[in-house]
């Protein structure tokens, strides 16, 4: 017996099922499930993928015995439809559509109404009693299978508006000009009749071939221009795009027409089984009486709600389906309920009413936005639909940025103009008015106006105007510039690098693209997105905690979860924030962003500015009372929980200003010369300043550093214990590369640690550790764990090392990369787990075979991102860390890492 | 029995022998040996460094044993020597030494006559009839015995300049200057007979205690001040730097004292069994007549030379040894045989004549100089004393190096004043009049002069200066900055980094450490040591191929090893060069030294700014015939060998100037304007380069830079081959990270290559690798080898990134690290083997595993240094690619590195 090629489907059967999409492609097996189901879907039958893949080995050969399974499975759907293929009294139309085992929408053909001939005519005006609604579906035939039949399909390139499609769309223009009418609708029996007449004339003109007047020849060439569509342009770099693999190749489902608009008995529609919008679970979806499926779509007429819940303010005095068909309506209620028991899953529906017949065209996992996500799934578990695993599962970690943040309402956005698009650099919607100077920010703000702070790129001397401001835009830096940090860190919304600002100061104006905007003037960020409008769009306000659904999900995936959740928190107020995110202790504390306030960079300064060690400790003394007011307030935050705080990572060049004017002011207020801070900044100067001279480096040749944070830290600790708080400090030292630098490093803080403890009488347990992000540390992780009690992987060094990637420079070939698929994700966005990850993987094995107790953690920007999270699960560490507005997602992902174990 | 913790020799016979250094010591050992062979040296004991070890572990108890084996050690002794410790007749005095596993000379403590008192004076005196002499020695004895055993093995800390070594050397000053005399040879016997009771007062008075007048008393006290003195502040300091294990305790010697002062008849000097300067096989030595051994260093005298060979200028006219004393020179000649024939290999020797009796007071490895030890080593072997093998490990691949460059003369050297130091950047001597830009070396080159260039960095518009200099210093930049590369390349003398040199490019002068110098000033510079002379030093000129002894010991190492040796070279020139050195092939050309030449560098920044690829296709054009002239060149310099050829690796913005004036000068050339120019220079600018745009990223996304390279390199090819030569070409992508950019690489490249063939009708083989010098590469190696047909490691770069450090930034912590003891070498000079190693080991076996033709080799600077050179063949790599000069020096570590082996 030679291979089956063909399975049919209808009446209740079907040959396949919805497991085998790889076969007969996504729609093809529901199509099957569907009728297996005995929901009523028009007969037919699916060519497989198999066919296709040997069709273009073949150039175009069929294997052999496909026409005759072609020919049975059509006999079978006659028989089904109670109609015949070509015949002249009854005759059954068919569409031919591809089908491939993932959707790729639009970017194969589609052929419908084949079967119509001079033949077939007039049985079925008599069958359905109208020649108007023939004619138009008989135009219709022409114009799509003399576009992708005759013309594409024979790869003949007519060049731009000049293919056949374009031609007959003009005669029938042509035509609706001569009768005065603007619709197509408008057209009668008569003129389609002509214009079917017109348009067979011009077809063979131009194609120089009559237009097939044989229902089998139709039939076939549909089959054909179908699969060849697998290999045309678009088809192809959508793959390409989505790494689809060419040899999947698509199926073609040839099914028997059914036709919504006979007449005021028939009717078309599209529904959800729950709201897309909320999650609610309630039927929700639109119809058009005496239509096709494209009309629905094409916005021409107004859409009417399938019940009352569904109604909006345009369909809102419209009957709705269960008003006009009660019975249709409560057949599709009971499929609607019989698809969601049998895929256990918000279903997206297409249906057909033929003469008051219900037709089932199309079912699939209906798309849903975070929060319906969210609620679906807890709802859905209730319903006992699916068990809390599944539930889980249901939703995306990223989908939960959705709840967390202020958005800009969708339909809005949708709607307003993009004035700019840049890096996405702090997630959520922001909307206000536009200032320039950080100052500016304040003073508007106090007046009661929401700002968006416009800079070139911000500094810490801006932190004031980027606090109160709704958001921050900048023309210049990447995903690791100063606002963007900042802004992430506030969980604030952010867009950075928008080159094509061009910012003036002194106008106090922004050109973009030819357009000045001004102080005041109104805009919103995406910043999820990365995209500028110019106008104002209302806001949707989220908080999650308000959110039933979410908490009771959260609480579920909390259990699930192996990996504790750490955040990236620099002061008190993040801290608590990060708290009630649900962060189980502090991963990263840096503690040079303590340094920049007005108070601080003063004495920092001095102490870079010190010629020698005596000047220096001078210095670090003044900082020692803020860092240590800092550190208590933290220790408060995070009572009962561990904080892991870095030493001075950055080079001290980044705390000296580069521009003469604020050397000079410097210089006026701290009496050092100008000429000694312009020297100083110029020996400070480096070329590579990621490799520079930073990290453990800095505490290396100024050990006085360290101590004085190290003595910070302590004094915070045991003041803060004595007090009643439960603190759990660790001292991480940053940049460590070799066994020794941490041993120095760790000699030091063990000594600073005992005279305070000594000093203060009271002992508090303190880890000291160090973090992995120099490719070395990673590759000597066994010598650097006989000195660290933790590693916490830094990811973000680790990968600009790793790859030798500038965070800051890549930007001019990253996107070409991604493009070109060189790379398939930013690894700075997802860890990299076949380079990076050898390296995160190896320091644990060899840190862990060094030391068993070993405490290990991830402080990069990964520790928020789904995948990473995954990753940071798989390779057994005992947490990640983020930042605050990422613990949720953090908490979630590692809920299905942990089921994705099992 | 108990142990055996005291081990004596002398007589011809011993109990310990040469290879017992870890028990005795490396003097007590060869004392042993010595007397084993039956050369006369003073008798004595040994007492082991286990009882060190035990005396540390019990704070100064020795084991219970010691005692009495001491005693009868001490019989033997005074047995053997006719003499008996402590008598008043016939005393025998001892002199009593510090002796560690390893050298560390001067970090311990001696004791000498120990066994002088007011019992033994008189004998003493009957028998050496010099009652002077007698006093002298007792003086010395209470000077040292009092500074080492009453004070300083005490604990007791005067302070600066109050020891009682001090204050007695202040009571003979005074003395001195009493008697009117100014040498201590002056005194009388009177005198110190006085000086003896001055001191004993003294000692008592400042120390409260009485000189010890007791033999056994002194003797114990001495051994106690020796063994205390492992764990003197200077002894451990010294430990740390060398990393000498605390455990492994000194021995302590106790050997008879002879006397090369007791008149005419007596003498002392140091010898070297071979001329150490020259190799030669003649004894070469100094001494002096009635003298103790200090007073041959000291310098006072002076030396006579043994022989006639061993003359110099200030001994020529004095007589010999030989003269004097022919039969006790003969018998030292003898034993110079003996222990040459013994050791198999030069020694340098110590040994006292006391009243016509030779001793032999100590034989150790002599130094030698790198030609010295070539010519040694050959000689040896062809005397049969060693074989090849021993031949070629007995001569440091390092120490070739002095004969590849000329040296500066090291006795002018000696007496030089330094100017200034920097950082070695350049090899060898140089010698020139100071110029400060590369006009003006032109011009006083064209007039006959040596020219030294002096500048603060150099760029490359200073090429055509540099080549005529005889060297190059620079006040900044590190070992990778232009001038240092070029320099390298160049096996030209200079030294970078220059830091405290003020130069005044308008007043053409210098100021170092308020001198200063001007045009025309005579500077001489060691580029090895990286040392600045302000004045004229002779060259010791050098041409190794004149070398027969190197010759010949080259020869007998090449077929030994099995790594190949190529080199490092970027035109015709340099290739011939390397070539002559013994180069089999080129392992890295870097094409864009090939853009700096004025006739192409004009090309080059047309090329960068260009706006679109079709202006940039039309400089590259231009750029073509030069790229394919000189590889012409290099084809037929490395007739018959493989040429491994890099694509452009720089970022672009090296390529444009940086400051106004020069883009200024751009702009008139090209026609460019100068805005446009400055606005590119901003957009190519980078925070840090040496992560940015560069390698094939640049490749990548301008695919017509690769695809002229690649069209050069097959032109040149071809055409090459067209004229018989045989050509090897292999084309290397540098800075790949993963396989896709390689690929994509590969695929451009190959493109290409076919396309050429076709068109010049020819084939030739040609092989596409890659550079891995990003961790990633090595990480994901096995993927890469997929795609390439040969791995170069970059170990600059991948040094740079694996441990986080920019070569050229680093100097503000490196130096730190080495002396903290945090790094064991400087990453860049010496391959890092636990780190970037075992990028390097894992990177092979991972590309071997997915390709297993796999070629693989090494081109960083790496590639010159003998200990990575041993683990370059350790992980079985094919071939090291080096600088010219360095190429010897590789061929010689690879034979190290095979005889290793075995």
């Amino acid at each position: 017996m030679s291979k089956k090629l063909v399975y049919s489907f209808g009446s209740g059967k079907a040959e396949g099922d919805a497991s085998m999409k790889d076969l007969l492609g996504g729609k093809g097996a529901n199509l099957a499930e569907m009728s297996r189901l005995g929901i009523p879907v028009p007969a037919g039958f699916t060519i497989t993928t198999e066919v296709c893949t040997h069709f273009m080995k073949n150039r175009g050969d069929y294997p052999e015995s496909l026409e005759n399974q072609v020919h049975t499975a059509l006999s079978k759907t006659e028989k089904t439809m109670g109609q015949k293929f070509g015949d002249p009294d009854n005759p059954l139309l068919l569409s031919v559509r591809s089908g491939a085992r993932i959707s790729m929408p639009g970017m194969m053909e589609t052929v419908l109404n084949i079967g119509l001939t001079q033949k077939t005519l007039t049985g079925l005006i008599a069958k359905s009693g109208s020649e108007r609604f023939v004619y138009d579906a008989y135009r219709r035939l022409i114009m799509m299978y003399s576009d992708v039949v005759m013309e594409k399909s024979a790869g003949i390139n007519p060049g731009e508006g000049k293919g056949i499609r374009n031609l007959l769309e003009l005669e029938m223009q042509k035509l609706k000009d001569s009768r005065g009418v603007k619709d197509d609708t408008e057209l009668d029996a008569a003129d389609l009749k002509k214009l079917v007449k017109i348009f067979k004339t011009k077809v063979e003109k131009v194609l120089k071939k009559p237009f097939p007047d044989d229902a089998h020849e139709q039939l076939w060439g549909a089959i054909s221009a179908v699969f060849k569509s697998w290999n045309g342009k678009r088809a192809i770099s959508y793959r390409r795009i989505e790494s689809i693999p060419d040899e999947w190749g698509t199926a073609v489902n040839i099914q028997a027409m059914v036709f919504g608009n006979l007449g005021e008995n028939s009717a078309t529609g599209v529904a959800f089984t729950r709201d897309p919008a909320t999650g609610e679970n309630r039927f929700y979806g639109e119809f058009l009486v005496n239509a096709q499926g494209e009309d629905v779509v094409a916005g021409t007429r107004t859409p009417q709600a399938i019940n009352r819940v569904s109604k909006n303010e345009t369909s809102k005095h419209l009957p709705t389906l269960e008003d006009l068909m009660p019975d249709l309506y409560n057949q599709l209620e009971k499929i609607r309920i019989k698809l969601e028991k049998h895929y256990h899953d918000m279903q997206d529906i297409e249906f057909t009413i033929q003469d008051g017949n219900l037709f089932m065209l199309q079912t699939r996992t209906g798309k849903r936005n975070g929060a319906a996500a969210v609620r679906i799934a807890v709802e859905m578990c209730q319903e006992g639909l699916i068990n809390q695993n599944e539930a889980i599962k249901r939703v995306q970690p990223h989908q939960l940025d959705e709840l967390l943040h202020p958005m800009l309402d969708p339909k809005s956005e949708k709607a307003a103009e993009i004035l700019a698009k840049g890096l996405p650099a702090g997630p959520g919607g922001g909307v206000g008015q536009i200032v320039f100077s950080a100052d500016d920010a304040e003073t508007w703000k106090s007046k009661g106006h929401s700002v968006i702070l416009v800079r070139d790129e911000t500094s810490p001397e801006d932190i004031h105007g980027m606090r109160v401001a709704e958001a921050i835009l900048t023309a210049k830096g990447g995903m690791t510039s100063h606002a963007a940090l900042v802004a992430r860190g506030w969980g604030k919304c952010c867009i950075v690098g928008c080159d094509t600002l061009d910012i003036n100061y002194s106008k106090k104006t922004l050109d973009v693209k030819g357009k000045t905007l001004k102080e005041g003037d109104w805009i919103s960020l995406n910043g999820t997105r990365g995209i500028v409008y110019s106008n104002k769009i209302s806001l949707l306000p989220e908080d999650p905690e308000k959110n039933s659904y979410y908490k009771k999900l959260m609480a579920w995936a909390d259990k699930k979860r192996r990996l504790k959740i750490r955040t990236n928190a620099d002061n008190p107020k993040d801290s608590r924030q990060a708290r009630q995110f649900g962060a189980e202790g502090i991963g990263l504390c840096r503690t040079e962003h303590m340094f920049f306030g007005p108070d601080r960079i003063s004495a920092m300064r001095e102490m870079i500015l010190a010629d020698n060690e005596e000047g220096r400790k001078r210095a670090l003394k003044k900082l020692l009372p803020f860092q240590r007011k800092d550190f208590m307030g933290i220790f408060k935050a995070m009572d009962g929980l561990p904080v892991t705080i870095r030493t001075l990572d950055p080079p001290l060049h980044e705390f000296l200003p580069n521009d003469t004017a604020s050397q000079k002011e410097i210089a006026e207020s701290t009496g050092v010369s100008y000429q000694a801070i312009k020297t100083k900044v110029q020996l400070l100067h480096e070329l590579n300043p990621m490799l520079g001279h930073r990290g453990c480096r800095l505490g290396i040749t100024y050990p006085e550093i360290t101590a004085m944070q190290a003595r910070a830290i302590m004094e915070a600790a045991c003041r803060s214990a004595k007090k009643g708080i439960k603190v759990y400090p660790e001292i991480m030292i940053p940049l460590v590369g070799t066994k020794e630098e941490l041993e120095n490093q760790r000699l030091l803080v063990e000594k600073t640690i005992e005279e305070v403890q000594e000093k203060e009488g009271i002992k508090v347990k303190t880890l000291i550790g160090t973090m992995i992000e120099i490719p070395r540390a990673a590759l000597t992780a066994d010598e650097i764990a006989t000195v660290s009690d933790f590693f916490s992987f830094g990811t973000n060094d680790l990968t600009q090392m790793t790859f030798g990637y500038s965070r800051d420079d890549a930007g001019k070939f990253l996107p070409e990369y991604l493009e070109k698929k060189i790379l398939p994700d930013d690894p700075f966005q997802t860890l990299d787990q076949t380079g990076v990850g050898q390296l995160v993987s190896m320091g644990i094995e060899k840190g862990r075979k060094a030391r068993s107790s070993l405490k290990v953690g991830i402080c990069g920007e990964h520790g928020g991102d789904p995948q990473s999270v995954v990753f940071c699960h798989k390779v057994k560490m005992d947490y990640v860390s983020c930042s605050p507005f990422r613990v949720p997602i953090a908490r979630f992902a590692a809920a299905h890492a942990a089921l994705d174990e099992q």
